[in-house]
């Protein structure tokens, strides 16, 4: 028997014992994060499936695994002999998981999961869902702990206070600020007593306590930086902080006493991790500022009943997405270094394919050796998507060492990468033709381009959201039938997480990914069109974008971007007659920074191929 | 004595009679209408403005009218010596009418208005707002009927049935889908007793009840046209929908027997107008499907307190959105017809600008005589914009008769008219070059014509709304730092009213307005993006688009728009080396088509000369 299904076997005798009719285990840790711990990947060692999105259910009957688009291959093959059926989220005719709950449950029965996993705003729409009043919903089961016997322990590395000559601002000037904008909350939902309240949406209240459980946002806050999740340089932690005292709850071994020190003197108090339930239950009848999309339910359900709850996600979330100036003029440079380790890959890629033996990953390797000859350069922002012809179709591909493709002179290389700098985040993406390709994929790597340059060069009236820009990207691509299934682009944390809400570029709104906001000056977003056509190739073209602030004038306040990204855009795929002329002079412009920013450190073979490949482009080529 | 300030006098008099502290008059009938026949003109009659859209308070000690910026300089000259201060909404620091009742009944007091003139929806955010126990709200003082002794009376138009041939389906057809429709509503709010309940948005109810009462979504409903307001050819009526039966609330003058007759047979019972809020008043504890911005609060508060409200726009306005088959095909011929007329008007304004007096006035009367010459057409669908240079600047100018520009032959004529045929409504804007213009308005007119084209040529997948493509029409001018200041489009009826919900092309989502929905297969939208310089001139250029499914892929359903309008855009102002390939190609084919549709129905000299207008526009001209 597959080992998954003994451990699901294993699984359901837990299940009768502890009375649980329906067990849910979704990929998650502690604090809504999107990417999560070794401590946290209780599905791979459930059922196998390793991809960064799931959500298993198991009954006495049944044992199925919910995942998106981006995974459904490799769960099917993941899966096989385990006994666990897919369910293929988004796909027609496919139940979401809250309404699989709802059928399972419709005869009445226990649903069990462990309160931690899930956020408070799921267990409201489960509750929505779950009609029945048969049902019973229990918060406080956990059966991993139990079942998993070698389970790794929680993380437990160390952190440090990140200089203010990179964040730009101190903590203690960050909580007055913070402490201020309690002061005018306007939730989009309110709770008392777990029963959502009618209010008016342009009403402020304010807030006695703000409970803060997302990982980036601590940090943020408190000018700190760890590394308790691979690539998010975030530490295990949950704060509270009211109109006089600030509480940090942390692994205090994580901490050297010099920092310890330093927090104290800022007036901050350290508590240790766990202590956060204890201490939500004792704060009293009070208002409390939290994000029920982030904030696990069982530290809900550890506050008093009387407590007033106001759903938001919250001013650190905002506060964090706008760069301040210091920021700006470090993620520049950060960009500028990126943007050599990129180039100096690229001329290596040029010039070498053919002659020797790459591979996806050993071109990654390569990549990543450049990154770091970059002072300030910590580690990757993610996991770098190294990508031969058909593999960068999957959007989401991960070259596996043994089975990584070798490239040939011949064809598309996508390459999805980015760092983590003292200076800030990077994430870029550059396609590259390897030899002859054809006249079709010019096509498409030409529309993709296209959009990416209209977007970059969008101007518009403050008060636009990304829903309202996206189409500038994707035009292009709709215009011949093709669409890429995924968003735009998304906000970019400052030595923080690759993806940031609330800014990011999208055409249909998805409430709970929270990235359709106003977009701000000082924003950060990534601007990535793509095409993916299956076992044929993948195409995807990436720079961040800053937003800023233009002209001011009867009209409104108009806004712009300004390119953060620095490297050359592979022209030997550009069909020039498919682009207009603005088009044009966005590209070439953007390749003259490129070159004059660049050119003071490359080689002088380098800086001379570097010409080459940030000529201008004419009507023809 | 102004004698406007002596009507608002005498209103003071009837406040204290009644014990009213705050008195509250909107520009509004009891449907929610967005023009109002003569006898609901209170606002002229009490404060002497005659805009569109105001609303009046009046106290003791002050009198206040709210308008929008259309109306600022007219209200000022209106309200001059009347003692009514003009309150210009959207301005800074300006309260809105709720805000504003808030703080003259911060210590208490009574609010008096008729519960007729203003929506349920208006009622509920004036509760919110008002949160002062002291305050009372009463929904049943009419004091105008005492204070205005020549009132007009109420409207009593004809109606007519309007045939199969035109509507493309039987009231009985309607009947059946919207009954369909009642059994599966997703409300936007559900009230029971007056409190707003919470559910799950993805929920669906079933009504007992469907209250109609907006004019257009009756007409449409019962196959009925009349011609009760100006332009609208809708009759004042309500509508009560069950499973079974069917209630059209009328003034029974205005159909003749024969049409009484039909309505009988199709199951339909004829009421007396009024009758509606006593037999409100006798519907037992039941659901009712009611749309709360659209239904006065005085019919709301005739309903048994047990009721539960379902909130939405209704299935009406929806299916009266989409238009089918034979209505798209009545459409397209109505449009030819229109075009006929207006390029027949384009000829004439051509050739006899400078040889022969023409002012705004005589202009808009030729247009309308071509018009009339169209079988099938029944009156203009609105009041003709026909605005010489720095008059179009004012998006919504009227010309007076009296005061009308006199056209040179240099500068541009904006006109902006449409129809109502049997076969539709239609909506026309041309901007027209009479002579010499800078070459600034050329740029401008090139500008507005490229947003035009593009986001006539868009092509995008289903599920997207106007908010979606609203930058592709106004793109060009945001480049140059232009903006208009509304929507790029509004939906249109079907020889109803011009400005119909709930398709739109706007960027920024209006919840008040409903013009954001999901654009469906059939849907009729303006594209009339425009630039708008004080005090210099003004241009508009608009089609009329009918959305259309394109191909389904893999990807999803595509949508792309067909053009109904068939008249030449004037290309004397167009510089074509400013156009993309892909502009020019949809301006080029869009006008092959007008040359092709319309050649048959021109004399010989029209020919000609429409071949010229009409002629492929290169790189340069």
């Amino acid at each position: 028997m597959n080992v998954f299904a003994e451990r699901i076997n294993e699984l359901r005798l837990l299940l009768k014992q502890n009375g649980i009719d329906v067990y849910y285990i979704p990929t998650a840790d502690f604090h809504g994060s999107e990417y999560i711990g070794d401590y946290f990947r209780i599905l791979p060692y459930l059922s196998g499936f390793t991809g960064s999105a799931g959500t298993l259910f198991v009954t006495q009957n049944e044992a199925g695994l919910f995942t998106d688009g981006r995974y459904f291959i490799q769960a099917e093959q993941e899966l096989s002999d385990s006994g666990i059926t897919l369910y293929r989220s988004g796909m027609e005719n496919v139940p979401t998981p809250a309404e699989k709950l709802r059928e399972l449950l419709k005869d009445g029965g226990v649903l069990g999961f462990d309160g931690r996993l899930l956020s408070y705003a799921f267990l409201q729409q489960l509750k929505e869902s779950i009609d029945n009043s048969n049902a019973t919903i229990r918060c406080d089961v956990d059966l991993t702990e139990p079942l998993w016997r070698e389970r790794p322990a929680l993380s437990c590395c160390p952190a440090y206070r990140l200089a203010e000559c990179y964040t730009g601002k101190s903590t203690v000037q960050k909580l007055v600020e913070i402490r201020d904008a309690m002061k005018k909350v306007q939730p989009e939902r309110i709770y008392k007593k777990g029963e959502k309240q009618i209010f008016s949406k342009k009403q402020k209240f304010s807030a006695d306590v703000y409970l803060i459980t997302s990982l980036d946002d601590i940090a943020w806050l408190f000018n700190l930086r760890g590394s308790d999740i691979l690539h998010n340089p975030v530490l295990l932690s949950y704060a509270i902080v009211t109109e006089s005292k600030a509480f940090l709850y942390l692994n205090p071994a994580v901490l050297d006493a010099a920092t310890s020190a330093l927090l104290a003197k800022e007036g901050i108090t350290l508590r240790p991790y766990d202590a956060i339930y204890e201490d939500a239950a004792k704060l009293c009848k009070c208002t409390v500022l939290l994000d029920a999309r982030r904030v696990n339910c069982a530290l809900v359900q550890a506050l008093p009943e009387e407590c007033t709850l106001l759903d938001s996600p919250g001013p650190v979330l905002s506060a964090k997405a706008v760069k301040n100036a210091v920021e700006l003029k470090n993620l520049a440079a950060a960009h500028v270094k990126d943007g050599i380790a990129v180039t100096k890959f690229m001329y290596w890629l040029k010039h070498t394919i053919g002659k020797q033996t790459i591979t996806e990953t050993s071109a990654a390797d390569f990549l990543l050796s450049l990154r770091k000859e970059q002072e300030g350069f910590l580690e990757p922002s993610f996991e770098t998507i190294s990508a031969y012809n058909a593999n960068a179709a999957m959007m989401h591909y991960c070259a596996d060492r043994e089975t990584s493709a070798e490239l040939k002179p011949a064809g598309l290389l996508l390459v999805d990468s980015g760092g983590q700098y003292y200076e800030g985040t990077t994430d870029v993406t550059r396609t590259y033709v390897l030899g002859d390709i054809p006249y079709e994929w010019k096509q498409h790597y030409t529309a993709v381009l296209r959009g990416m340059l209209s977007l970059s060069a969008a101007r518009f009236l403050y008060g636009c959201r990304g829903v309202n820009l996206d189409i500038l990207a994707r035009s292009p691509l709709w215009q011949m039938g093709l669409d890429y299934r995924c968003g735009t682009g998304h906000g970019v944390g400052y030595l923080l997480n690759v993806h940031e809400a609330p800014n990011g570029f999208r055409w249909r709104i998805v409430p709970e990914r929270n990235d359709s906001c106003v977009l701000e000056e000082g924003m950060v977003t990534t601007n990535e069109p793509g095409v993916y056509i299956e076992d044929s190739h993948g195409i995807r073209i990436e720079n961040e974008l800053v937003c800023k602030k233009g002209e001011k004038n009867e009209y409104g306040q108009f806004m712009y971007f300004e390119t953060l990204t620095v490297t050359p855009i592979d022209l030997d795929a550009v069909l020039p007659e498919e682009l207009t002329a603005s088009e044009r002079k966005t590209l070439n412009e953007y390749h003259k920074m490129v070159y004059e920013t660049l050119l003071p450190h490359m080689t002088k073979e380098e800086g001379e191929w570097l010409r080459e490949v940030t000529r201008p482009v004419g009507e023809k080529e």
